[in-house]
């Protein structure tokens, strides 16, 4: 898959992340993926949801992973945090 | 399956949660599943992940959904609310 078709959930207002997905669709992509770590995890779904619901409503959620990624903290540690992935596909 | 399977992740120490699944599995519980809603959510992947990564290797995520839940504001309006639902299996 192209890496246009990856959206990373942040701490922007979700509408930004559910534009973007929409906008993705639209442009002939028959899948995107959301991504989102820690605390942007129920951002996420947040954005994968309003996208199904309210946009685009023959998408369907194809998968759902979650995982933990080690990031490296400030003073050289290793933070765990966990991760999603959302397919979503027409 | 047995509603004594399913734990409700709040806002509690995720490891209160993570101990309530471990505990399930240990009395024998061959599923147990995480739920939360709204921000909650990323603390039920925690849990989710704490449970299969540090202390039950053989137990599996068998399926992830989300979904859009109603609820009754405090003026009688109604929120929409994203939730998830983690199966996790030995």
């Amino acid at each position: 898959m192209a890496e246009e078709n990856v959206i990373y959930v942040g701490n922007k207002p979700i509408m930004n992340y559910v534009l973007a997905a929409v906008t993705q669709f639209n442009n002939g992509a028959s899948e995107v993926v959301i991504k989102a770590r820690g605390r942007a995890i129920s951002r996420a779904v947040d954005t994968a949801e309003v996208v199904r619901k309210k946009f685009l409503t023959d998408v369907e959620v194809k998968d759902i992973k979650i995982d933990t990624e080690e990031i490296s903290g400030e003073r050289g540690d290793v933070i765990n945090v966990s991760s999603i992935e959302i397919y979503l596909a027409k």
